[in-house]
Parts: C-alpha cells; structure tokens; sequence
C-alpha cells in the first residue's frame, strides 16, 4: 500500500499533466470511462457485493444499506453522470477581463485548476465516479478518502477509471484511492498540506466538524441545512402550505429539506390548520414541534424545546414558532441556521426585500420551496456539493468551484519606476 | 478587557447594521474618520512615542522602528488613505446573472459582505486604519489583532475611529482591537469560529505558519514570495538586464521582489556580465549566489546552497542558476516558488505562451518586472495583501476579495416535483 506521501507526490506529478489537457481529451476520457464502467459492471457488482455482506454482518441499518448497494441500473446511472460531465462546456483557460493599464501591461485573469483536490466521504461509492468526473473535467488530480463501508466498492470503480485513463494514454493518478481506511489515516490526509491543495469533505455534520478542526489544507465546507420557512401576514396561506409541505416531506434525507417553521402570530390560527390538510392530503404525517402559540392552535403539536430551533431533523418533523414580525422572523433565523436556504412567503414588498437582504444564507427565496437548492436546479448541469461556508464558493458548487484564476501579464520590458 | 467572546459577540452584532449601510453613509463615515485622523494626529503620535521607545529600550533593529514610527505626514498618508477608499466603487449590493429557469424561478447572485473579517498582523501600525477602510468600505466588521510593538499607536487610531463611528450614529463596534497582545491569546482568536467569518494574517512567514497551522476559521493566506525571473535563450538581454535589476533592487523587503535568476545556459557567458553592469550602474551592491555555470562566468559569485533555491532573502542577494532549457526552468520554478509572481523574458511565442500556462503562480509575467504584483499596480485601487492561496482570492486583492455573495431567488409559489 502506498504512503500518504507517495500518494501526494503521484498526484502533483498527474496535476502538471491533468492541467494542460484540450476540452477534447477530457471529453474523450470521460466518455470512454464511461463505457468502461458499463461494460465492467459486473466487476464492480461482486466487488459491492463484499461491502454489502459485512454491511448485513455489522446490521446495518436497512436505509444506510440501500445507499450502498451498486446494480446495473445504478452503474449506469454512473456512467450517465460522466457522460452528462463531458458533455458540459470546459470552464478552464478562458482569459477575463484583459486590459491595458496605463503603463502598456496588459493584465487578464486566466482561469485554471486548484491543483490537487482532496475528497473526503462516506458511505455512496457513486461519489466515486461523481467526484473524479467533475475533477478531472476542471483539470484537476484527485485523491478520493471514502469510508470503509464502500472501500471493496470503491477500489472496483476506482480500477476502472485508472484503466480507462491507462487506455488513453494519461495519467492514471489522475484518480487516486487511500485504501486504508482508518480515522487516523484521515486525519494524517487532512494535513497533506505540501501535496494537496483543496480539502472537500462529503457527508454529515461530524465528518465536517472532523475536517474543520484538523486540516491545515484549504477547506470548502459542504454543510448542514436548517432551512426555514416564514410564513408572513400578507403570505397567499394556500401557496404557503404547499410550499412549506413540499419543502419538509418531498425528500427528508436532503440539506435543502425545511426543519423549522416560523408563522406570524396574526395568520397562525387560520395557517396550521390548513398546512396540516395539506400535509394530510400528501398522505404524510409530519410532527410538529411548537412554541405555546403553536400548541394551543394545533392540538396535535408537542412541545418544542430551545434544542429543537437548532436542530435539522432530516425526518418527519418540523419545529414551528411564531413571530410578532418579519424583523423577528429574521433575528430568529440568523441566529439559529446554517447558512444554507431560507425563504420567506409574502406578498408583502417591502417584506420580501428586507429578507432578501438581511438573511444571512447561501440561498435566499420569495415564494419558493428551498429544495431548489441544487446545482441541477439552478441549471449548472453538475454539483460538487452546496457550499454553507462564505469563502470562494457559496451555495450550489458547479464545474468553476472547482477552479481558480491566475494572473497573466503581457509586457514589453515594464519596471517599476 | 473584554474577553474575546465579548469581541466576538459585539462583532456579530456590529455586522448586522455595517452590512446594510448605503455606499453613501460608508463614504460619509471614512471622510470623516479621515479628518478626525489628521485633527487627532498629536494625540496618535503622543501614543506612538511610548512604542517607540519601548522599541528602543528592547533594542529593536532600526529599520523596524521606522516601520513603527508614526509622524504627521504619515498619519495624513493614513487619512488619504482612508479617503480614497471613500472614493472607490462599493462592490456591495450589486446583483449578477439573474437568469430565469424554465419553472419561472429567477435566480441571480447578489454581492454581500463577508461578515466579521479578522486580521491578524505584525508591527506597521497605518494598517489599522487601512484594514478598517477596506472592512468597513465592504460592510464587514472587523476585529484587529496587532503586535505588542506597536499596541499604544493602534489603540489610539482605533480610539480615533471608534469616536468617529459614535459621531456619525454608527455602530462602534465595527472596529474593534484585541488588547491582549499575548501569543496564547491570539491562538484563541484562531479558533474564535463561531464569530469571525475569516481571518487574514498579514506578516512574515512565521506568522502566516501558525495561522495555517492553529486556525478553525478559513484564511486568506497572504504570503511570502520567492519570485523567479526565467531569461531564455532568444530574450533581448539589455531588457533582461534592466528588469532583473529592477525586480531585485527597486525595493527589496517586499514580496514580489525577484530572489532567484533562471538564466538559460546559452546566454548565461553574454548576460551574467552585462546584468553585473547594470545592477552596478543602479548605484547598488547585490550578492549573487551560482550555481557552477553562474560561478563559473562571475568571479565574484559565491556558490549556491540547495537551500538557496528556496530562500526569499528580501536582501541585495540573488541565487542564480543556469538551465538547459524552458522546460527546465518551468520544472525548478513550480519546485521551488511560493506560488506569488514569475517571470520570463523571451522573444519566442511559443516558450512565452508554455510559461504563462504551466508556470504556477498568482501572477505570471512575459517581459515584465515581477514589481507590479500589487493592488494599485494593478488598478483596484486598494489592496488588502496578494494572496498566494489559490481558494477565493489570488493574487492581490482589492474591495471584492473582502466580500462574498448569495443566491437571491424570486419565485411565485413554486415546489418542487
């Protein structure tokens, strides 16, 4: 097995080559990866077959089960996202904003590849392939760190792609896979510093926490959504409890799902009865979990506690409280989200642009559900993950998060006078 | 004293009232300050004295207590500073790319502060008022961390500011200045990421190194640079004469003076003579420190150490070593460079065009003196540092490197399917 060093040097040795490939030769490798992993896939399946059986032996929860489990239809699916990958315009060496200064220099910013990306994740080895599409699409090397649940899966996907790119004729480290997977082995990629330059971590709040508080590289915080919904006084109540219904029962698993509920005091009595029609309706139960005001209109309703204004549930349930106004509403919500989605139901204008304005989230909405937070949805055609930090990438990371800018300078002998 | 938690909180609170003030009472406040600077000079400069002379007491080099040293005429530097910060474009606010998506959302990317910016930095007390032009200007509330050396003249140009800031009806604490100048504490404030958004250390490589190594809070690293200058074969030498003597000694404490010479091996026995003559015509002495080929052709070369290579000397010295060819040159730049700013100087299309692609660097010149590497040089007007991490901001960085943005998302009731 190599070291963690070996693995650093193997990647900024494949970076220098990654980097200076034409949008053709990319293209070209994802497509016929792509190829490989379809006709390959009964490779990958035995090997899956292996995470699946000590997944049963170690009772794995049923739900965490399926996340795993690789069949040809989900192999495909992979091989489709390289392809779809491929077929998205190449971000990188496009040259911006290239003027003269006064002295003759002429300046632009190139955009090129971070370098050496590092990827942290756990258990859905389809972040396999995923990960090194959107990588190597933007010129990049990558070494992938993912849990030992998938590691059998993982290393099948893995040995495809470094075919593929042995095929070619490129460089096979390109991709590369930490096949040991223990937490101090993590901890020790999270300060290869000299070798990689970005640090995205892929999965739950304790991995995030882990990475935020170990790595010395540069990290892009993929995070946690406690996402609310406000309800204002001049809110259309129908549109509202469609929105607020979609946004908590569409998908609960997701960081874009809506936890908490706030509802102004004076539409509160006539709102939750009917989102609980319209919960009903969409053949859900959802708890709620609410202030006094709450409980006493809805009957059903528990108690919330203070942790539950802090807490993304990811399941049936929904912390509700009510508000004396839209600058409470705001308070409330800086003080208790993550920085992820947030909307506002009004028809309010003045309203409707205070939020806009004081929320502090990657994603702010009018009369929309917060599940659009997503780089399909916003039409960026891929995703990296959706960003909660506010440095270099905010929101849903497309094709350029994985990217930066150089300087380039043309003179005919310039000195600094 | 306040704890740092204090700071940390009154920062937050500060945030939300700096974030939502209009370019105008921005520039209203920093013209302001800018007076109340040159009105309140005597009594800085009264502060100043005690640091000067505790400066002298610990004998501290004399070319750091005249970094120190605060006189009339740079605290009316400090002012105009100020005011050209006022007159600058605010980037905050503006809405980019707002783009419908086929359901009827619309979607763009508003420009918003980054929040609470910590700046950690070492003796030169004009950044702190620099640092809080370019903060406030971007509606960020910021938090200093000086150095003990110059702790009396920052508490009294903070004290300055503040009164400013309470004369005008604005939030004090949009500056704030930890007066604990212990190293355990700055530590802390590292960790302080519950309320600070990001931290910029502004200093030498010692610095920069524990915050990389201690921080939970992303950091913009602003760096050291150990800049190259590459003369190819086909360069015209009297150029390259000039700018190599301007790169090295125009000023030589600065991170993007050049430190190392590239010199190809066929124009090595014509240029090293002629680039003696000109650094001596300068009226200046420059150590240079060769490779064999360099001693070889120089007699008053003293042979170069492998340490030499990665060294910024910010002194009269210069390693230099002679390559067989471009490729060489790319290789030992990218092995040996601090990612700052990189030259070559050629007349051959193809060599310029393979530099300015492989090399990696913040900035990368054709023809040019690595000098220019600067905010003002490059026309921002500002520069809060030059980045040489390659996440959100590289190179120098002016008013939109201290700011961030968010999704704003218009909708009329969207779910989704």
């Amino acid at each position: 097995m190599l070291t963690l060093t070996q693995i650093g040097q193997n990647a900024k040795k494949a970076e220098c080559r990654v980097r200076n490939l034409t949008a053709g030769e990319k293209n070209r490798l994802l497509t016929f990866a792509a190829k490989r992993l379809t006709e390959q896939a009964s490779h990958i399946i035995e090997a899956n077959e292996k995470d699946i059986a000590n997944a049963r032996a170690n009772q794995m929860h049923e739900g965490l089960v399926d996340r795993l489990l690789l069949n040809p239809e989900r192999i495909e699916a992979m091989a489709q996202g390289l392809c779809q990958i491929a077929s998205l315009d190449d971000p990188i060496g496009a040259v911006s904003q290239m003027k003269p200064r006064p002295n003759g220099l002429l300046i632009g910013q190139k955009r090129v590849p971070l370098g050496v990306i590092g990827i942290i994740y756990e258990a859905r080895p389809n972040v396999t392939a995923d990960a090194f599409g959107l990588c190597f699409k933007t010129g990049n090397a990558v070494i992938l760190k993912g849990g030992s649940d998938a590691i059998h899966s993982n290393q099948a996907i893995v040995e495809v792609i470094r075919g593929a790119l042995a095929e070619c004729g490129l460089v096979e480290d390109a991709i590369q896979l930490i096949e040991d997977t223990s937490r101090e082995t993590a901890t020790q990629f999270m300060k290869l510093r000299q070798y990689v330059d970005v640090l995205i971590p892929r999965g739950g709040a304790g991995l995030i926490r882990a990475v935020v508080e170990n790595s010395t590289i540069p990290v892009i915080e993929t995070g946690t959504g406690n996402c609310h919904i406000y309800v204002d006084e001049s809110a259309d109540l129908d549109m509202a409890a469609d929105i607020v219904t979609n946004a908590k029962t569409q998908r609960i698993g997701v960081c874009n799902a809506c936890e908490s509920l706030l509802v102004h005091e004076s539409v509160a009595q006539e709102f939750l009865p009917k989102l609980q029609q319209t919960i009903q309706k969409s053949g859900r139960a959802v708890e709620i979990r609410g202030d006094e005001a709450v409980c006493h209109v809805l009957s059903s309703a528990v108690k919330a506690t203070e942790e539950d204004w802090g807490t993304e549930y990811l399941d049936y349930i929904l912390s509700a409280k009510t508000v004396k106004s839209v600058d409470e509403a705001i308070a409330h919500i800086n003080r208790y989200n993550t920085k992820h989605s947030e909307a506002i139901i009004t028809n309010n204008y003045g309203n409707a642009q205070q939020f806009l304005n004081e929320v502090d989230a990657a994603a702010v909405y009018v009369n929309a559900s917060t599940r659009f937070t997503d780089g399909f949805e916003f039409g960026f055609g891929a995703e990296i993950g959706i960003s909660t930090q506010k440095l270099h990438a905010r929101g849903p990371m497309g094709l350029e998060a994985l990217t930066t800018t150089k300087y380039i300078i043309y003179g005919n002998g310039q000195v600094r006078p």
